[in-house]
């Protein structure tokens, strides 16, 4: 049975009209209080220059229609109860935002200096975009945001990964014209054809098209309505519109539209929870609001329109401190809204605007799915240990690794059905992680065919082909709460390395607001990596993301290269418990030599770094002549099949064996937490021997990483060196001159002590090098089986 | 007067027709061979294992579509002589474009090696994927191409950018319905909000829906095709439709649609040309494809459903090798395009097929445009001293150099109205670039208002908010031989880093192809920078790019850091004049000081690094008590400042200032062509003084940079340390430790003599520390001027 609209949302009556429409006018006269004064907040006494911030920043253009559709939403809150969180697209509108949390006593609650009187008014506009204040941008300290509004383009994505299992949550997401041009917006309204109506919440998404963005119009605003229309039905919206800058008549018109979209969302879920639903793709509502940008400003400023166009976007009347006009302008204009009605004797907010506050937790800069730690229910996570490969002895066993994880996924599917996801871009197959379908079908809510493999509405793995899409939806799931991991080709992780920059500064500066609690960390699997994309092109091989994650506060930034699987099931358990990191997990999807038991893997992991004494020579002694380390997966395998060369071909050469699995304790502890100290430095890599590092990523990354660590420069670093194509696994290790052999030869010129047939080994490795150059060379004659150049002869004895 | 389509291109006849089919099966027998077979090429012995490859990669999925437009897009040309080129989004049909290549001879005069007879074909079959020969995927060392199939997204794009100013060009743009999931595809439907009929070419897409990507079905291919219409008519569009696999039905049906298109073009253009249009954007023609995936090959293998399936995306036949049945279907596969007919006795194409190729430079993989360095004419500069500021002594003009840059752009608009654009989200004003309006508009073919500002068709400055975009029409415009620029907010530039990094793979590759002529190089200005976007928030703050660009290979990257106007003016001459590079220039928009003449400037430049003696007090001493680097504009500023206090309240100490400009001289010449000698660079950095850098980015560059010169590890680096809000210029260096009176501190702590007084400004620095700590937490009280803070005292004296 369907509740009509009516019966819980009245319309639009002189009363909310009244409240709706005060709690704007406060709203709007926060945001320019915030922009310009410094003093005199309530206009107690006449305008006066000094009363001007010496420094004018902020955007008002925006602001006045993201304040129009809270106080809307706010209205419909009350009235329905239902649980809503605001997403605002168009970032700098943030002082709308933090004018909303104070209208609704948040602000106050979250930061309890600034007050809900004359001084806490006057300390709410100083610290805007001050010294010591707030940002500009709806930011982590906006109470009631999970969207940073600096870098456009992911409302949609954010607002979806709220709602996914969180089937009583109703997102509102402001889309603005500005960030509708933007490949990653318009890419995420397919967030639709993804979105269960049964398990999951709802989007509202209201396309903001006030015309212009920072000097001139967007390419929405300008195009014929119908055509706008037509496309976003083509994505699949049932569109509503409501457009004006008429007062009442906007507040009537945007109220019915807001209706009839939540009417329409209820009797969707409805439908779909009663069991009246036939699995199809539901035609979500969407609404298109027209406004003027900057509306209820001032029209025109020294004989130029402002109002509806681009001259309103940040600061409308620029020369308030010197041009006595631009004052008396301000002043007008603030006036225009009555603050004498609007504020109390003491500077609090009336009654009037209090009552069109929904109560406590529905306010909704105080919803705590806003707050999503609060929420967090940890996984209910099975023991990792059981998933471990039987490893005898190291390099006997060969495993495709992420298979493991693909096992403890799918188990951890089993138990968290309603707090864990995976998403990818068309490739948990690929990457080998595809037991999850075991327990879970791929989300779908586009036409099923006979035939389809684990796909269907009731499938909650979430493959799309876009990395913006998997990457955005994670983040807005985890802000909220839940837990996930999002993997991808390495190479293509740098398509949305942008968002995990801003994702990671979002987590940075969140550390230091004590009332947002910690979130499920972003886990992020690099796997299809540079080494083994060797079947496919040069455009697949690619390790940039690490290199982006190291920049990051070492309060957030994680990065592990597990060597074989049971390391790779440790750091994920890890990765999985952890709370408001970016967690980087850089591991193959081939079949790879294993090397550790569990129990080897577990306090590998543990210490982070360590020395293999069973690969190397050095029996533990304090120096050893050469140390060959680490990190990732095929430069271990190069690295212990080198160290085998060196065992059997120089056996008086004492060799030791370093395996880095998390890359941060090469840092010092005083530039990250995980960083190891001296004392362990040393103990692992001395203070003199040097080190033949070989690396999975680009090698200025170690350099940078072992800077201030004693003698630095010793450490000589082989990785990555930007050669590839399509070639075999061992040739790309030799294009890169990481190959066994050059790392033999970098031991044998590095090394303090040479024994005797040193010089002998270097020709026998140049000998070999060139067998390869033959062989890649004759290739076109012999095409030869590729799979002994790919795992080395050494291994396969 | 518009001359009829009818007139040009007949209908398909039956000599076109076999033609046409004949051409198509001839390409997906190549296709097929290219994937399966290293002998036995044109199957006149029983295919046997043995003429298997060891190892099948590939991508057959996709390719006879592609191969199906391709021969019909021929036909086109050979009746109409459009100019066309092909660009292939679904890039893994990399060997459906090395087919059509091959047929259409372009291939042999390429790589004479793969000749036009059997061992040709042996070597085309062999090369396929295999080390030493070609990657999978459409490539740069795939003629014809402009486009790397490895990242989708990008198919779009690069269409549009190639026929920018390109009136008489065609690109044909076939998009995968994988990549059509991408945010950035998504986003480059608008290209045509942007093409002028009149001064533009055409882009005609194809939307090539079979319906599946690697594991699953695509979002528009299980999507209503009622509503893929409305959304690609909602992108203002006008959309033809084309589905079956029926031949030869679909052969006369795809005919007809691509006649239809092209007359609807040539109407369009002949109007605008003729006169005849108003201005408003044209609905240009799209067509829609529907052909099952892997159409042709085999419909079944063990008894599962193949073709229509994600199934047929890689090798259909996986166990050709080792199962009979398998090896086969392969051969009756094979035959069933007839080889015998398509082939003559030397296995060169039969005349039928050599009848469908249109002539010389008009075969799409023959067409120069493609190569688009063969077609460039440099740019008509004008001498850029001529926009120098005049600097009387160091420090003492304060100027937005970025202004400088837009004047000197501005006269290269007017110069090369042909052959010459900039590109940028929606902040060539912003960025201070606006000078560039005095002889261009905003390009913008949706309406345009009274009042708006520089904007409408006939307009050639690209703005639209999406970096994507704008990237890759700079990427498309310069592959065809043309000039440009994109200008960016620095942080945002992460936005596109994948496209930058792919981009220059293509360079890295191209450079080793010697038909492929040097094109103009890709230049990005990175502005509003991380240090002056102290007035946004921390969101806006990231110097990650050059992090990225210094890892791709020396014979593409280059980074440079003009510290003022005149460098800058220096610097962006040289970028223009430049080939094949990745120029990346960085330099803020807001007023600052100038340090250069323009004589030293250039002198400056050309040496990429140099002493100041000016600043300093080492007076040409070669042992200077401390060396102060610095490279980028604000950190310069604050070096020059501490050298400053250095000298005032130090003067015993010999401090030596040495700024880099170009930041790859820091760089081994072995690892970098720009790289300095050893010799230059112990003139500048000696071997053993200690070095405080002071860098605009992230402070790890500079240890990866500098590792391998004499004792890398006394450089102590400063640097953005991730450290960010909305603040104060000069509150930013306090932040990340970078300020003036950091610097000085730093040089103290590791001059290796220091005079009398050290301890004391040590103390004095601190005391300036604790009074801007002091000024910061009572800033919100005071509210004082920001202006001095941002410059420092020392400068304004």
């Amino acid at each position: 049975m369907t509740t009509a609209v009516s019966d819980l949302l009245p319309t639009l009556d002189e009363a909310d009209l009244t409240r709706v429409d005060a709690w704007w006018r406060a709203a709007n006269y926060l945001t320019i209080g915030q922009i310009y004064l410094q003093a005199n907040p309530l206009l107690r006494e006449p305008l006066k220059a000094e009363h001007i911030k010496p420094r004018l920043l902020g955007h008002w253009g925006t602001s006045p229609g993201l304040s129009f559709v809270y106080a809307h939403v706010s209205r419909l809150i009350r009235h329905t109860g239902q649980d809503t969180i605001y997403l605002t697209g168009p970032g700098h509108g943030g002082p709308a935002l933090v004018a909303a949390g104070y209208l609704e006593g948040t602000y106050s609650e979250v930061y309890p200096d600034v007050t809900r009187d004359e001084p806490g008014l006057r300390k709410l506009f100083r610290q805007f975009s001050s010294p010591g204040g707030i940002p500009s941008h709806v930011s982590v300290t906006t109470p009631g945001s999970i969207h940073e509004g600096g870098e456009l383009g992911y409302v949609l994505v954010h607002a979806f990964g709220a709602v996914f299992d969180n089937p009583d949550l109703l997102a509102i997401a402001v889309v603005g014209d500005g960030e509708a041009e933007t490949g990653p917006l318009e890419g995420s309204w397919k967030g639709i054809s993804f979105l269960n109506p049964a398990h999951d919440g709802a989007v509202l998404p209201i396309l903001h098209l006030n015309g212009a963005k920072i000097s001139g119009p967007t390419v929405l605003g300008r195009k014929d309505p119908a055509e706008v229309r037509e496309l976003l039905s083509g994505h699949g919206y049932d569109v509503i519109e409501v457009e004006g800058d008429d007062v009442p008549g906007m507040h009537h018109r945007f109220a019915a539209a807001l209706a009839q979209a939540w009417q329409s969302i209820r009797t969707i879920q409805q439908a779909a929870r009663e069991g009246e639903w036939d699995g199809s793709r539901p035609r979500w509502p969407l609404i298109v609001l027209r406004t003027p940008k900057g509306w209820t400003g001032p029209a025109e400023v020294d004989g130029v329109q402002v109002t509806g166009t681009y001259r309103s976007h940040q600061v409308p009347l620029a020369g308030v401190r010197d041009n006595p006009e631009h004052l008396a302008l301000l002043e007008q204009w603030l006036k225009s809204y009555g603050p004498e009605e609007l504020f109390d004797a003491d500077g609090a907010p009336v009654a009037l605007l209090r009552e069109q506050d929904p109560a406590g937790e529905l306010r909704m800069s105080a919803n705590p799915h806003a707050n999503g730690g609060v929420l967090t229910r940890e996984l209910d996570l099975p023991d990792f240990r059981d998933y471990a490969i039987e490893v005898k002895s190291p390099a006997t066993v060969r495993a495709e690794s992420t298979r493991k994880l693909g096992e403890f996924m799918r188990d951890i599917y089993r138990d968290n059905p309603d707090r864990f996801r995976l998403f990818s871009p068309d490739e948990t197959n690929s990457n080998r992680l595809g037991a999850v379908f075991e327990v879970s079908d791929r989300a779908f809510m586009e036409q099923v065919h006979p035939g389809d493999d684990a796909l269907g509405p009731a499938g909650r793995v979430m493959e799309v082909l876009s990395e913006h899409n998997c990457h955005g939806w994670l983040e807005g799931y985890t802000l909220t709460g839940r837990h996930g991991l999002f993997a991808t080709y390495e190479a293509f992780a740098m398509v949305s390395a942008s968002q995990t920059i801003q994702h990671g500064k979002w987590l940075e500066e969140a550390d230091h607001l004590p009332w947002r609690a910690k979130v499920p960390s972003l886990n992020v699997l690099l796997t299809s990596t540079a080494w083994r994309n060797d079947h496919n092109g040069f455009s697949h091989q690619g390790p940039g993301l690490i290199q982006n994650v190291l920049t990051q506060r070492g309060t957030v930034s994680r990065v592990y290269l597990p060597p074989d699987a049971n390391c790779l099931l440790s750091v994920a358990d890890h990765c999985f418990r952890s709370k408001s990191y970016i967690n980087l997990i850089v591991i193959d999807k081939q079949p790879q030599l294993q090397w550790l038991t569990m129990d080897e893997a577990l306090e590998h992991c543990a210490r982070g770094a360590g020395i293999w004494n069973w690969a190397g020579t050095d029996d533990g002694a304090s120096d050893p002549d050469i140390i060959l380390a680490c990190a990732g997966d095929v430069v271990t395998m190069e690295t212990v099949a080198a160290a085998q060369i060196l065992k059997e071909r120089l056996p008086g050469m004492r060799v030791r064996v370093v395996n880095v699995v998390d890359l941060m304790t090469l840092v010092r502890p005083k530039d990250h937490p995980h960083g190891m100290s001296d004392t362990l430095f040393t103990e692992l890599f001395t203070d003199t021997v040097d080190v033949v590092f070989s690396f999975h990523g680009y090698p200025g990354a170690i350099h940078q990483l072992v800077h201030g660590r004693p003698d630095a420069d010793r450490f000589r670093v082989r990785g990555f060196i930007e050669q590839g194509t399509t070639t075999t696994p061992f040739d790309m290790t030799v294009r890169n001159k990481a190959s066994r052999y050059h790392l033999v030869m970098d031991a044998i010129n590095n090394a303090r002590r040479l024994p005797q047939g040193a010089t002998e080994l270097k020709e026998w490795c140049q000998a070999q090098l060139a067998r390869h150059e033959r062989y890649v060379v004759e290739h076109l004659e012999d095409m030869p089986e590729v799979r002994d150049w790919s795992l080395g002869d050494w291994a396969t004895s």
